[in-house]
């Protein structure tokens, strides 16, 4: 019978790779983690997000024309919003590129967070995502080779790697069943942390709040499991049936 | 921001194909399930626990002279033990073979079924496989074919289960930390039942337990989440980023 507490406290955080405050988000969160005194038992997962799941796969250009184009704003304003994404990033010490990003859709990046997690390399997988959409000039939508690239950096295997990308099938049904339940968490809009099921956090916050989501959370962690009869029933263990 | 509770509760059930009292307390819980109110809002999820993890890939055979060497007991009383079994399940309408079951590594099976979750079709393959092993005088350990066909059965897909049984890394590390965490909860035997976290019933236990753990663990399901910052912080959603 469990006799210690369950010591972790799991952290859910629901992202797309088109998003720049997830991508600042995951850095002010990771700033908070860091200065957190029991960050070695929070345990992190990324979840799917797809803002423009419409999209068609093949799909990709420019993102400052698109987004003023699809939001109704000029050009100019599109371009300033990017400068002011830019500036907060920079104040993060995160390299962002103001005027080369691309969007398109993003399903297939999802499918592969979704097998890096298995491979614990989730994290990993997505910090070269980001780094390949805001940082870096080529593009990294509707490009199977460039996104083997990313994920290879991150530690992930070559030939698995195309395998998951070239069945439409793998790891699509957990990218379905994350939006499921961010739709049903109420989150309309990314990034959203979840912690413990029990706080969220929606948006990119400053780190400070961050950090008291993770000491709430931390302090309220899940307690220890109640075994609800009065004995054990029939079980099977290494040392055999007890009948 | 979230305005509705979370409305399901998630039960984990820690088991082992090795494992009658599995079986049987698979047929027992759904007892259960299938008389509880609100049994449309109950998500079941099977977990991986291996009896004998140590066991040679190769390796099977029959199960009651293996039990009768490996625990010290006669061969009429590894035998007697599986009729006393036999007879529960008999009280269930389980089909039981009481003489022909074999034992061997269960580390496939598990793979399998973490694919199978995937697909949505996890309860229909544990299913199978327990009729495979419990029911079916054609063993299951050790025969690739009799699994595909198991699986198929259940309505996986003939060429995806082959390249998950071909791949012996695929859902390995789903498996292990399905393992570690059994661990963690304190569980050393199976069947192994986890209510939202927070509710846990050990064995095969008559029909009532699990009908009392069903009720307490919905009475006391999650609240809705507590949004931790008094504003929303930046976010990009369907309709753009607001910055």
């Amino acid at each position: 019978m469990p006799e210690e507490a369950r010591l972790t406290t799991r952290v859910e955080i629901w992202t797309d790779i088109n998003c720049p405050f997830c991508y600042l988000g995951k850095a002010r969160f990771e700033e908070a983690l860091a200065g957190f005194d029991h960050r070695d038992d929070i345990e992190v997962v990324h979840r799917s997000f797809e803002l423009d799941p419409g999209l068609p796969a093949g799909e990709t250009g420019p993102v400052i024309p698109r987004i003023a184009a699809k939001y109704g704003i000029s050009v100019e304003q599109a371009a300033a919003n990017e400068r002011a994404i830019g500036a907060q990033a920079a104040q993060l010490g995160l390299p962002y590129q103001t005027t080369g990003r691309d969007y398109g859709n993003s399903f297939d990046m999802h499918r592969l967070l979704h097998f890096a997690l298995e491979q614990g390399k989730q994290d990993a997988v997505l910090d070269a995502l980001y780094a390949g959409n805001f940082a870096e000039p080529e593009p990294v939508f509707a490009d199977t080779e460039r996104l083997v690239a990313l994920a290879v950096r991150a530690g992930l295997d070559e030939a698995a790697v195309r395998a998951v990308l070239a069945d439409p099938d793998a790891y699509a049904d957990a990218v379905r069943q994350d939006e499921r339940e961010a739709t049903q968490l109420g989150a309309t809009g990314v990034p959203f942390f979840v912690f413990d099921n029990k706080y969220a956090v929606s948006g990119a916050q400053p780190t400070e709040v961050f950090t008291h989501a993770l000491t709430t959370a931390w302090n309220d962690r899940p307690a220890p499991l109640v075994i609800t009869a009065e004995s054990d029933g029939e079980t099977c263990g290494p040392d055999g049936c007890k009948i």
